[in-house]
């Protein structure tokens, strides 16, 4: 088995126990097809007043200037294996709610709400995500012209995961090492903070 | 088929298509192992630097006393239709990097790819998940005790979908209307802002 499958504590979907975020891409781009149907699951994810304040830029690797444009938005750690990757995307938040123009509290929840679909799409379709928090804020709104009332607030890597070995050996490590996560007893809580839920 | 089946423009996963948000819910509980797996769902979600950053505070309607404690964080249009559902929950978000102490920028957005793998999971088990922003930050606070560092995101009902004709009336409205959502051209950009992509 793959030591990136997580060995779960409860059953939970294939799409959920296989997904992982690979530092070693085949440097091939990802069909539309798939592309469109990872974009159309984020689509449909919940939103506040369903107000969908997720926006997508996305640069695809068969258009090399443009996927450049968007290496150079991510930090350099980011950059050395990003670039290998299919198709890079800034996800970007509006702030505000079209309705009323008062602050979306919960707008960067919700473009993580739809990522979370997108991700899911994606492992099933075969492909692999790598989200980023790393990238230049600055230059990501200078390259793309990003308005004022929305902010960008990821970058993410999809294509196909290769073998670890095509990878720097730093980061193939990486890729061989099974995920972790903090027990449910740490993160779900009932009654009183800390005070672990009996199920 | 339910009229709340998404209508997709491009193929998506079932337990994104079928996802949607109820007013009505049975009265009813949620079995344990079905709840730790939605849990368990979440728990392997992707965050940045695996940071983890949530949390979940549970209440079953089988405990009266604490189910009612979290129907009182939500605001009263939400207890309105939450407090029939089986499972309430309040989302909560470190802050902060346990690492180095220096703000995550995108603690909330991680609460939401969590979340995001806990309604597919629901989906998948024949839950439904409804999501709420409109809650009372204050009083969740107190009523459990959240500490400096970190604060509560949202709260989410979870239960079996209900006919709607058990609803009020104003809401059972919302759920026999079929799910909308922008189309892909109006979120997904290529290039520039708002220059929509073509794939």
């Amino acid at each position: 088995m793959n030591p990136k499958h997580a060995t779960t504590d409860h059953p939970v979907l294939d799409v959920i126990a296989q997904r992982y975020s690979p530092y070693a891409y085949e440097p091939r781009g990802v069909e539309p097809a798939k592309l469109l149907s990872c974009l159309e699951a984020a689509r449909w994810a919940a939103s506040s007043y369903n107000e969908q304040p997720w926006r997508f830029i996305v640069a695809r690797r068969e258009d090399a200037k443009e996927f450049a444009r968007m290496v150079d938005c991510l930090l350099e750690a980011n950059q050395a294996w990003a670039k290998q990757a299919g198709v890079l995307m800034l996800t970007v938040t509006s702030r505000t709610f079209s309705r009323n123009g008062k602050p979306n509290r919960v707008c960067e929840h919700d473009v993580g709400l739809a990522v979370g679909n997108l991700c899911a799409q994606a492992t099933a379709l075969g492909l692999a995500v790598h989200q980023m928090a790393g990238i230049n804020l600055t230059i990501a709104r200078q390259t793309y012209g990003i308005p004022e009332g929305f902010d960008p607030v990821t970058a993410i890597a999809v294509g196909y995961a290769a073998d670890p070995a095509t990878a720097d050996p730093a980061l193939a490590q990486r890729d061989r090492t099974p995920r972790t996560r903090l027990p449910l007893a740490e993160i779900v809580f009932a009654g009183n903070w800390g005070k672990s839920v009996v199920l």
